[in-house]
Order: structure tokens, then sequence, then C-alpha cells
């Protein structure tokens, strides 16, 4: 058992934070035992490291990011999405048959999400086994969660990062048979890359996979509106784009995010709830891409799951602080439209990007007992240079802060140092 | 003479970056001489700077900033306009009648402006004379350029900061006589807060002053519905927000920007087009503040002046890269909305910040002959880890970088250093 000191502040619902000034987390074992305002008589006793002024909140939780489009974050953004993908996207996609390349970008893409205070990740690889495996050995060598998927894709793509469905599903399995231990911080997730690019019987076998094995599913739903078209015409057996996935087994029957969502409405929005799929919101994605504005406020009212995404590299920003920024400023875009839609407060963006993303993981997200002990430990004396209280001096950091304010970072109970890049 | 080698970038027009690859820059008294891709024979034994592989750009402006606001950064993001400024806005700029306050805030406001390379400001101070003139010393004594202006208000605002017309003006021509000089780097601008808060006197008097001194003009144009609505109450008599300005002469009499212009469209935008009246575009404040979306391309279709600003506290990022970014993303929703919009261009953003935006310091904010050397050098090694392009390097700093990648700062000529804090 260990303890730590310091202002805590967190989200038990959405509601508003939770905020406890000098408080202690007892860890054991990485989860956590308990906090508490004053230390109990029967933790006396126990060592304790105190952060003195400094905040502790969860750790950061990015639910949709393309590991292999980091090298390209912050580039090509006057291209629209068909052009984009095209010149820039599948060709930098298919150099991750050369594993040396791979390691070079996925150990900077690692590192650089320990620097933004990401804990846990849920990830696009590529269609390539090996620098798929390659990326969860990195993630696990630094010892940061992560659901990593293999790329699954069988069509309207490069012949170089197309595959058969045997060869998918064999690889798949490789991996699955690798990473088998259901509460491991790394695991594979079932990644069929979106409805155009999977015949049906690629997604039909990708169902059976996760549904085999008990596997998550991660894919891209309703984010443009020549996408949702092009999906009608290959899918015209489906209701709508959501229903693609669920006549395939991939739609909730194991659990199951979807990036975007930018156009989900009527009968795809109650299929979510009522199959708890997860919307992965990727607000800086979906300004870049010139996608739209995925309507937040009603996932949140209707009760579907929601989790935040950098979306890199159609996203421009890997922090998820800055997502959440983002995320709040799309909720006022709409309210500005329509005021019936109350914005998001700065609580419901912080537990949408922590104890709500976390449900993918376990219990992730939240300082409460029983949570998977994620935090980190912020110095924000720079910017709280004139006596705000901790609520201001949390939204200070989220809407100022970057990684040099970030000073320690944990992923289930173990303190995680910096990953070489070489 | 001296002259700069580097690799520059900057926008000549605003269709396209101009690049001159270790390219020289050559400065005589402040001014840019010429730019040349090889060196001149004339100009050899003139000395020479190497930057090496880093990038020199122009360096940024901005054209609207509330200097007194700016303890309020980040915070309170949660409230909408009217509690916003009644609970902090106001209460905060009544701090101001106190000196040493101003001064300690100042500083940092100065010294932040110069960390993230912004070397023009246009900025609105508080009704106080004595703390004004603090803030354009410090400007003064950090040797970066900026158009301060006290704030003039004497209505619909709390009695602290209520003025009659005769003091307002009083303290207009005392700072106005101190700094009289037409080059100088620090000037006063004529600056009534908004139709709501001066009364038709203090308006006409305010622009009385502008034109009798030949001073520029600075206030907010249409920056949100209920707004409008009130200043069409107050103002029954004019045409438009933007003509109850110009009846009192200040609507492009002398060099005039306008803040916000969310909602200016028909006459409004032709007259601003017709007296170039600069609109001062501000996307972060304008998402958090929920005002709206701005018509940016229509601004430039008609050829309305455009410029940049963080409007601070509105804004929540004092850095105008970021400012860049997010007027990119504005247009994106826009065109997102109608496609007969296109989206704003990278070289059109890093336009309107810099060489747009400069026409109200003079000739400013390209690095061509002719223009104040005003520039910003760029060590982005650690984010050009690939071989990448110098056009896509200078998108990933505007994109991804921060005050870390900026390592000198020059203004008209001179190399800045870090402003002290204390």
């Amino acid at each position: 058992m260990h303890i730590y000191k310091a202002n805590l502040l967190f989200t038990k619902d959405s509601t508003s934070f939770t905020v406890i000034p000098d408080g202690y987390v007892a860890v054991d074992s990485g989860t956590i035992a308990g906090v508490y305002p004053r230390l109990p008589d029967e933790l006396s006793g126990i060592p304790v490291t105190d952060y003195g002024n400094k905040l502790l909140i969860p750790a950061m939780i990015d639910v949709h990011v393309h590991a292999p489009q980091y090298r390209n974050i912050g580039i090509a953004m006057d291209l629209e999405l068909l052009p984009w993908l095209n010149n820039y996207t599948f060709p930098e996609e298919s150099k991750y048959a050369d594993t040396a390349y791979a390691e070079r970008m996925y150990r900077r893409f690692v590192r650089d999400l320990w620097r933004v205070g990401t804990m846990r990740t849920i990830a696009f690889a590529t269609v390539h086994k090996d620098s798929t495996r390659l990326l969860m050995r990195l993630f696990e060598q630094a010892g940061m969660g992560a659901l990593v998927g293999k790329v699954d894709m069988d069509r309207n793509c490069p012949v170089s990062l197309r595959e058969t469905v045997a060869d998918a599903i064999r690889d798949n399995e490789a991996l699955i048979a690798e990473y088998a231990a259901p509460d491991a911080l790394v695991r594979p997730i079932i990644t069929p890359r979106f409805v155009p690019s999977c015949t049906p019987e690629l997604l039909q076998a990708c169902g059976e996979l996760a549904r085999k094995h008990n596997l998550p599913v991660q894919s891209h739903l309703s984010e443009n509106r020549n996408e949702i078209a092009w999906v009608h015409e290959l899918e015209p057996a489906s209701l709508h784009y959501g229903d693609a996935y669920r006549r395939y087994g991939l739609f909730g029957a194991t659990p199951t995010v979807m990036a975007h969502c930018v156009w989900t409405a009527g009968d795809e929005l109650r299929m979510m709830r009522d199959n708890q799929v997860m919307v992965a919101h990727c607000p800086t994605s979906n300004f870049n891409l010139a996608s739209g504005m995925a309507p937040i406020r009603t996932f949140l009212n209707e009760g579907v799951p929601v989790g935040l995404g950098s979306d890199i590299s159609g996203g421009h920003d890997l922090s998820i602080f800055k997502v959440m920024v983002y995320a709040i400023q799309v909720s006022k875009m709409q309210y500005c439209q329509n005021h019936h839609l109350p914005f998001l407060t700065l609580p419901e963006a912080f537990w949408i990007a922590t104890k709500s993303a976390g449900r993918l993981f376990g219990k992730v997200g939240s300082l409460e007992a029983g949570y998977d002990f994620d935090a980190l430990v912020i110095d924000d004396s720079e910017l709280n240079h004139d006596n705000y209280s901790l609520l201001h001096r949390l939204e200070r950091f989220i809407y100022l802060g970057d990684d040099r304010h970030i000073v320690h970072r944990f992923c289930r109970g173990e303190q995680i140092a910096e990953p070489p890049i070489a």
C-alpha cells in the first residue's frame, strides 16, 4: 500500500468536480483503496508521497487515434478528406510494412502520449501484423494501457494495404493468442477500418472473431455526408450506417467504440443507446476535415456512452485536455444555433474524457475506491500566479497548460517513466 | 546594415507562401533593405547572422486583446457573456485603479506576448489613465510595438469604471500629448468600449478626438445577437450597429479596427468595405462566448480588411498561431454548412495574421523591402524529425508548436529580450 497526498480533483459524475484540498489517495496493488480528506488512523504508518500544493487528477484516455498517422500530424490541413487519404494517409500507412520505420515512428507516438498525460489509448495500427505487435510491445514496455487494433480492410484501398479475409483473420488470431490475458494492460481490439473498405465477408469474419474471443470492436461511423451516402450504396440492405455494423455483429455485441458519429441521429442513435455503443467524439478532427459538429449534448441526453479522441492525424492535437476544450467549443456553437442544446460544462467535458471513456478499460478514469490508480500530478505554479481557486487552477491548466506542467504520471498504480524514442 | 540568413517564409499576398530556402534578409535602421535567395555582391562584407536550418518568418500581430483581462485567461468559461462580464471582467478591470496591481499583471501580459511571438499588439487597457500609461511604458521598455487604448465608457457599467465625458477626454489628451510622435512604436488608439457603454456625447467626443489628432480607433461590433438588439434600442436613428459608430466619426474617418463582426452583413459589411474598417477576427473568443462564427470568407471576398485577435480573456489562447488554426477551423465549419464559402487555406490565415493585420502599424507583417523587420526565428528541430518540406515544417509549427520553438524575436530591427516580470 502507498499513499499520495495532493489537491485531488475528479468527476464522479458529469454534474460537478469533486475537489479534495490536501487529500489522500491510498493505492494497493494498482487499485485505489480509498480517497480521504484526512488520513484515517488505520492508515497511519503507511508511506506517504506528499505533492504539496500540486493538483492530482485522473490521467487522460484517448479513445480514437491512428498511431501510424503520427508522422502526418499538423500537415496537409488544406486538403479535403479524399485527397488527404490518398496522398498522405494511405501512402504513410503503407510504410508500416517496414518494422524499422514503424518502430521509429511508434516510439515517438508512445513517448508523446506519455508527454500529454494520456495513459490509456484505443489505437488503430495498420493492416500489418508485425508492426501492430510492435506497437503493442511498446505500450507494454512503457507500462501504459492500450487497446490496439490491427486494421482490417479488403476493398477501396491501395493494393499495398489490401488483404484477403483469410489473411486478416489469421493475423488477428496470431496477435490475439499472444495477448490473451483479459486483464492485461495491452489488449487487441477488432478493427475493421470502416464499411467502405471492408467487404461483407470481412465484416462478418470480424464480428465472429470479436464474439469468439469476447474482444472489443472499434471502427468509424457517420463521419461525413459523402461517406454515409457511399455506405448506403454499398450496403443497401442496412437501415443505416450503424445497422451495417450491427448486421455483422460489430455494433455492441461486444464492447464497441465508433469514431465521429457526426451525423448520427434517429434510429442509428437509438441503436447506439440500446447497444451501449460508445461514441469517440473527435472535435478537432471534425473541424480540420470539415466533417461537421457531432451532437454531443444529444448523446448525453439520450444515454449514449461518450469518450474523447484525438484522431491523429485528422485531429492536430494529441492532448486530450485540448480536445476537451474543443468539445466544449463545438457544443457552444451548437448552443448558439439552438438554445435547447445547453453547451458542455467543464465537469461534463472532464467526465467524458475520464470516467465515461474509461469504462472500456474496466474501472478506470476516476479517483474512487476500486478504480485503477491512473493519475497525473500537475505543477501549475507558473499558471497559479494570483491566488486562484482549485477549480480555476484546473480550468487554467486545461485551457492554457501543456506537458511542461505534468510532472508525474501513473498507470494502474505504477509511476510511468518517459518512454525512450530510440 | 545587418544581414540574417535562414529559411524564409512569408506571404506577399493571400494566395501562397513565398519560400526562400537559405535566404538572406538585409536590414537597415530597422527596415528591410532587401530579401535575396543568394547574397548580392554589393552586400558582401556586411555582417551576417546565420540561423542555419531554422525558419525565419514575420512576427505575429494581435489586433484585439484586453490587457487587463489577462489574469482571467482560462477561467469561468462555463459562464455566458453577461454574468462573465459582471462577475469577472468588470471587477477585474476595477482593480486597475491600483497601478501596483496593474504593473504586476501588465508585466506578465507583455512578457507572455513576447513568449508567443506577438511583436505588435492593439490593446484595450482600462478607463484608468495611470495604468494605461504604465502599459504603454512597458511596451516601450520591451521594444514591442503597440496601439494602446485607454477605455472610454460612461453608461451601463459599474460606477467604479464610469467616467464623465470631460474626464475621459482630459485623460486621453494627457496620454496623447505624451505619446505624440506619429512614428513611435507605441501610440494611443481612441477606444470607446462599445456603443452600449458609451453615451452619444462620449461617442461624439471620441470621434472628434480621433480626427483632431489623426489617431486610430478601436471598438467592438456585432459580436452577438442580444448586443445588436440592444444597440438598436439605444441608437434608433442608426441604420445598423456600424452606422452608430459612423455617425460619430468612429467608422473609418481615421484607421479603424472593429472586434468580432460575427453578425455583420448587408449594408454594415459594405460600409466596412467602403470605409476600409478592419475586422479583428477573434475565433477563439467567438467559440468560448458562444457568439457565433464570423463570415471570414465573405470579408475576404468583399475586400474588407481583416486581422486576427486573441481577445483575451474571451479568447483563451494568447498565441496568434493558435488563433490562425481556429480561424481556419471556423471557416471549415462554414464551408461544411455552405460549400460556396471555401475554407481558409494556411497561406490565407498567415497573410491575415501578418501582412493584412500589419497595415495598422505602417509597413509591417511581411519580409519585403521597405517593411519593418519584425520577425521570429523558429527552431523546429524537435518537430522536424522526418525530412519534412519547409512548408510542412511551418504548418507543423503553427499547428503543434509553442513558445519553446521561438528562439529569437525582432521588432523594427531590434532583437527583443524577454521582458522582466518584476
